[in-house]
C-alpha cells in the first residue's frame, strides 16, 4: 500500500487526515506513534517531521507533515475518488480558502487550545487551566458569532457544498461537543445544525468507529 | 479596475497581499483604512471582513478575506502573469502546502508576535513585554533551526524555486531584521542567505517604495 499515516488516535490533528480518506475513499496503512514514549520527538518520525509532531504522511516517495497540508494533498492528488473537496474554479477555491484560513487562524486559536486544556490535558494527566478555559470560551463565542451569520446564508461555510474547509472542524467539534462546551455551539442554531450534520457524516462514523477498536 | 485591496500600509497582512500583486505583475486599487478611527470594525469594511481585520481583497464582485487565503486566489486565479508562486503538479503542491502551512503555523505563532510586541506597539503607543519577547524569540530560534537544516537542501523551502511559501514570511521577516531579532536569523547562514535573498527580489522593493511613499 502506497500511503502510510503515521500518527496517534488521541491527535486531533491525526484525525483530521483519516477523515479525510475516509470521504475521499482512498485506502491506507495506519502506523501507530507512542507520544507516551515520545517516539513522534525521534528517528525515524522527526525525518519525516522535523517539528516532531503526529501526524506524518507517506505517498510512495512523498513525505509530507501539517494536517492542513495533507488533507489539500490528498483532496488534489485524488481528485476523481470520493466527493470534491476543493474547486478547480479560482473564484470558488477563493472562498474555500478563505474559510479553510478561518478555521486554521482563528477556530484553531480557541478550539483547539479548549480541547487541549479541557479535553486533552485530563487524558494525559495534567490540569485544566480555568482561567484559560474562560478566556478561550470568549473567544471561541465570537468567531462563532460570525459562523452564526455565515451559516445563516449558506449551508456550509463556503457555499452550498461540504468542502475541506468543513471537514477541518470536524476533529474539535466532535470533542468540545462532550464537554460544557457544547453549550456554545447549541445556542446558534445553524452553528448547531452544522454541526450535527458534520458529525453524522459516514466518514466521520468510520472514524469513530475506528478509534473505539483501538 | 476590478482589482481593490483594502489594507494598511502598518499591516504585515496588508503588504503580504501587496507583495504577491507584485510579483503576479497585477494591478490593483489601494483603499486605505485608517486603523486610528477604527474603520476596520465598522461599514462597509466588516462586509467584506466579519472578523474587521485588514486586508480586505476585491475583484469584481468577489469578496475575500485572510491574507493568505487571497494570495492562494491570486497565485491561482493570475497563474499566467508574473511568476508562478504555486504548482500545478500535485506532489510538488503538496510539498508547498507544507511549507505554507508551516509559516501559517508555526513561525506566525513566534515572528508575526515578536512583529506585534518589538515593531507594531511602540508604533501605536502600547508597551513592549520584555518577557513575552524573551519566551517569543526561544520559540523562534527553534523554528528557525528547522529552517536552517530545510535550506541547507534546496535554496527554497519548498525547493529550488521562490514559492508563495517564501513570500508568506517577507513582511514580518522585514520587520524583524531591523531590531534585535535580526541576530536568530544571521547566526544561521542558510536562513541568512535566504532573507538576504527575499528581501532584495523587486517585487519586495517595489513594496518598500510605495510603504516609503505613504
Amino acid at each position: 500500500m502506497a500511503i502510510k499515516v503515521h500518527g496517534n488516535p488521541i491527535s486531533a490533528p491525526t484525525r483530521r487526515v483519516l477523515l479525510c480518506l475516509a470521504e475521499k475513499d482512498v485506502e491506507y496503512e495506519y502506523v501507530h506513534i507512542d507520544l507516551f514514549t515520545g517516539q513522534h520527538k525521534k528517528e525515524p518520525f522527526i525525518s519525516i517531521n522535523p517539528f516532531g509532531q503526529v501526524p506524518g504522511f507517506e505517498d510512495g516517495d512523498l513525505n509530507l507533515f501539517e494536517s492542513r497540508a495533507i488533507t489539500k494533498y490528498i483532496a488534489h492528488a485524488y481528485a476523481d475518488k470520493g466527493i470534491p473537496l476543493l474547486s478547480e474554479d479560482p473564484k470558488k477555491m477563493g472562498i474555500i480558502s478563505v474559510w479553510l484560513e478561518v478555521e486554521a487562524q482563528r477556530f484553531e486559536a480557541a478550539g483547539q487550545k479548549l480541547n487541549i486544556e479541557i479535553v486533552i490535558h485530563p487524558l494525559i494527566g495534567q490540569t485544566t487551566d480555568e482561567a484559560k478555559v474562560e478566556q478561550l470560551q470568549a473567544q471561541l463565542a465570537s468567531v462563532l458569532d460570525v459562523y452564526e451569520a455565515r451559516l445563516a446564508q449558506s449551508k456550509y461555510l463556503a457555499g452550498d457544498s461540504y468542502t475541506l474547509a468543513d471537514l477541518h472542524h470536524v476533529p474539535v467539534i466532535n470533542n468540545l461537543m462532550q464537554t460544557k462546551i457544547k453549550t456554545l455551539f447549541d445556542e446558534r442554531p445553524h452553528v448547531s445544525a452544522w454541526c450535527t450534520d458534520l458529525l453524522a457524516r459516514p466518514a466521520w462514523q468510520k472514524v469513530l468507529a475506528w478509534l473505539n477498536s483501538q
